[in-house]
């Protein structure tokens, strides 16, 4: 209960550190019959990866995961599934100098307040490279939603400083290290990072990710909607500051009669509210972007204390992305297939008896 | 586990309807020995309670809230307290006309989908009315933390349409019926809610909540994170669409050396994040801002179907808020306090010996 | 998270003490459509209400339930059912004199040193009277599962002393208040218990309960196990020291050839597994045993010790029940029912796309 | 939420196989600080171990433990602790003649009910194999434990057949493979398991467990009683059918003036509640017993069915113990310790405040 489960009926239990033995998770829940191998989740980690560009960290991971356990003959089997993926490119020495010092904007100081002990090396517990684990969990969600429900789930980058990348054009983002779908924007992106990193800086991001094809009646009224449910999930990942569901923070200034979503038996006219009311799905498109801070690890020095209260000057080196929100595009697409089969299988759970609503209108 | 529980140590048990019987609660997990009694938690219910302005819903409910059980002498004793609110001016015959009709934007349609039956008379489950057993439980939390750590919770309203207010006066807020900080701004919101109710409209909000006094260490990181928790609470209540913690969504166009709250030995020299680094309070004012959707139900009529799946033109009487922004402000503290005594009451559970690490510096 | 709650999927939330303003509890998670009133759940509460003959307490509680929440035109809705049932006879001045001094084998001792405060009249939250709210919600669960399934739960007494009650004619066990299924015992019962009010005694009770019709694959093998579940929910019951499933303790001198269930395609040749291998459950009738101390209440005085820590001598009056296993009948009928529709409802989210094993035996 | 974790603030989720890559756990909630290795688990592995005398399996398992994160400079950190064994002596073979038929009181027809699927291999999840993760979890509960508050925890075995294993010198259990207290049974316990071998049968058994030093009030009234979780706790070992607390089913014969534990300024003048009142540690030693039913496995054909309904003569061969409850001990120990730890965490997340009642008797 410190946190690192999520999930209520598909759970996935979280472990691991930067600089240790390696990351991994267990779930908990995944119904049986599923076909599944490792060669169904590489390929989504292979996605987040690092080093994969020279616009990224450049700690060179395979990132193999293993399947310990809940696969039989090459199908899930009801019971857990644990996944293991081994650090092997760990360079814990660059993070000597950095022991005694609490990184400007880093978990360093909350840490020690918390715990009173801290894995210094890459950030332990709180690096970025946790959420592999998630990426991991999140493919076996995205399997078992696809199969069952043909929903996809895909997310873009559609901000990052003043670049906005405006068309969305889905076949593009693959194409790029930027998981940007808006090819024109590429070169000014790949400008912007190169100039960033050479001048000791880095940048935040906003993002776009979605989910097609959400059958109607996911989340539970109240307090876990699916609204709340995909915004903790969002949050939960780091860096993240702000979450946006449908219309998000705009809806400020708008009217009744713009931001609603009219209804018609041939479907809704519009999608203000990203596919969710009342907290459930109504089986149009959930959609949400989410804002990621820059990087905290950048090598223009600030102050700082260190462990004995005193004050000092702070650069951070080691091998860092100087936008962290390059590589979160996978992480939220894991998080957004955890939070939707989470509730599909709360659904049926309390609601396998209801007759579907007519009229069923998208 | 159908979502009505928030919290998993000072968890509280939501339940009751708009038309029903009343709303109300159990909080299970209040530490025994807090002196309470119904006159601690009515001022809050009182601030939220509808019909107290002609700028919100013209219902009348007093909002009498009983404790049912877990206080004997005036104390908590450690077992579950019960509050019940009793309903007494529901006019469910408003409510005839829309039976059988989905109104826009409403979680009407959804429900179907959901559990094939709806309590249509004022929105049943997925009414803002279920909020005041939210404020109600919320007080007890408050109260805790202001005589465990200080911690005071406050909020105001930003944004309503194109009002900003901007300058924050605290000693204003009680002193008008918009929850404004900004006592200038208070006119042209008079003349704004007037004219949305004439022209059958309504508007949206942005609104601020934040706690000060905050012990660091607060928040689980990875997955229950202090700002995963308080967007999950915030994007629960009814409406609201956006949530950002410290500079939120901005922080996409933001430079890590803008962005990042130096340190030194007499604090942090910036708050941009919120008071959470790494998932887990710094110790400094924790603070988030959320966006609230224009209210649904309003007169100007709009396409809908009925549960035949028949095109209808819907036009929502009854007694609303223009904005229900308006009142969102009590249920916003409320849910930041629960997330906040839930944190501290984990955080003593699992770090209790910890000696809070040196320095500590706010 | 006191643990007032049980169940996963199925959740109920129990409130309230013996003299306090009264006592329920909140069900989150009953599936909507099903028909529902008072009148299905006063019938189960009168069977465990007290002052119903004179062998058990002379308190006078009408135990009149309200439901208060998520019933909409006879029907559960899906959202939370709130149920409450007023304290009427209560005789808090009975205890004034127990205020300072703990009762040998009650729960006194313990809550003081638990919660440094308790809420003396009548045991407060560990009175007996607290299985009213079980009764309750357990007759949801019971009608629901007879809807589903066609599941029936009973129970009958099967020793109180050295009193066997060993025919089992499930007639018979409404028309005695022993709830003893032995019809030729009774008188010997009636004896006992009169002999044992004179000399100021109490005797203990070894009960049976059992399940019909449970479907087979219900239970999560490792630790939710259906039997480990019956065992937590049984031993939670108050003065319960013992639960068996099955054949219970009695396997400490059985043999494997002798114990085990051997299967043919007509069907088991035998039930001592209790209708659970390895957690779930085969579709043969689950059944179990628990037995309940004597009474703590007695009128013989006893040595115990008062607030100051000074030997004393204690006489327990007021109104009690010369063996508290009379009434635990409903009780346990109610905790087994709760445990078979949480484990009914966990089944189906996880497992049902799984098409049931043939073959299916019983 | 497939029930492979175990505890609310102390949480455990196992993994694992006994025929697959091998079993583990990962235990989130951990506090921080406390000294630890895998040296501190061996040992505890090493007593379960199977393969170390001719009276159990003779499967070579080496259950070398592998700590895979959450411990840092030879501390834990708070993050979460997984734990791997990897399976070495997997003779999967031996079971390809039972992958078609239900081995009678085996978990196979429940399974392949709930499932649809089922891993054959020995057991595959139903397996006692499963339970080395408990005792590795167990271990670090056990540790924390003794060094927070002195509790010491032991078990042993007080029947098996016939054989009653009456005096209780702890000093003897370490030196017989059956975890006896009563030197002069072993002989008889020697040629019974060798005479039940060359039978082909099995036998159940009786075992005893306590912890003494346990503070008082741990436990949560109602439901999450410490005694209701003790007995979930030891009902969720394999083959376990009775659970008992204190004076156990024996109290369905004594008298109130029997069973009570009186109490005086200088302590209880006895202990036949074990321990616990009203779901709460008094300070005494809490202790229980539990019954573990005849290995399942035997070589005397029995009665079974195939996958395709067809009556068929079973005959299990493999490596199994001829009585299960052999290997117990050390399970039970883990899970009670398991329990104890999860309630010591909430006990001071709800009570940390409370000044512990005066007087404090054990």
């Amino acid at each position: 209960m410190s946190g690192n489960t999520i999930g209520k009926l598909f759970c996935v239990t979280s472990f691991g550190e930067s600089h240790g033995a390696g990351i991994g998770c267990v779930i908990d829940g995944c119904p049986s019959g599923l076909a599944l191998s490792e060669a169904d989740i590489q390929p989504e980690l292979d996605r987040r990866r690092p080093g994969t560009s020279k616009y990224v960290t450049q700690r060179k991971e395979a990132d193999q995961v293993e399947i310990l356990s809940g696969v039989f003959d090459g199908k899930t089997t009801g019971t857990p599934i644990a996944l293991l993926i081994r650090n092997t490119d760990q360079r814990s020495y660059d993070y000597e100098k950095i022991k005694q010092v609490f990184r400007p904007n880093h978990a360093d100081y909350a840490y020690i307040q918390k715990y009173g002990i801290r894995d210094h090396r890459g950030g332990g517990r709180s690096s970025a490279r946790e959420t592999a684990a998630r990426v991991a969990a999140g493919a076996i969600a995205k399997k078992w939603l696809r199969e069952k429900f043909g929903t996809e789930i895909r997310g873009c980058v559609e901000q990052i400083g003043d670049i906005h990348c405006a068309p969305r054009d889905w076949s593009a983002v693959s194409q790029n290290p930027f998981f940007c779908a808006d090819p024109a924007q590429v070169p000014a992106l790949e400008e912007l990072i190169d100039r960033l990193r050479s001048e000791g800086d880095s940048i935040g991001a906003k993002l776009y990710v979605e989910a097609t094809h959400v059958p109607p009646g996911l989340g539970e009224p109240v307090f876990d909607r699916l609204d709340a449910d995909i915004a903790f999930a969002l949050m939960s990942i780091n860096a993240v500051k702000g979450v946006e569901i449908g219309d998000g923070m705009a809806v400020a200034q708008m009217r009744g009669t713009e931001h609603r979503d009219e209804l018609t038996p041939d479907g809704f006219l519009s999608n203000h509210s990203g596919g969710i009311t009342g907290g459930i799905s109504t089986g149009q498109t959930v959609y949400a972007r989410y804002a990621i801070k820059p990087t905290s690890s950048i090598t223009t020095p600030g102050k700082s204390i260190d462990e004995a209260g005193q004050a000092t000057d702070m650069r951070t080196t080691g091998r860092h992305d100087p936008c962290v929100g390059l590589r979160a595009t996978p992480v939220a697409e894991a998080m957004l297939a955890l939070v939707l089969i989470d509730h599909a299988l709360r659904h049926r759970a309390q609601n396998a008896d209801v007759i579907p609503g007519t009229p069923r209108i998208v």
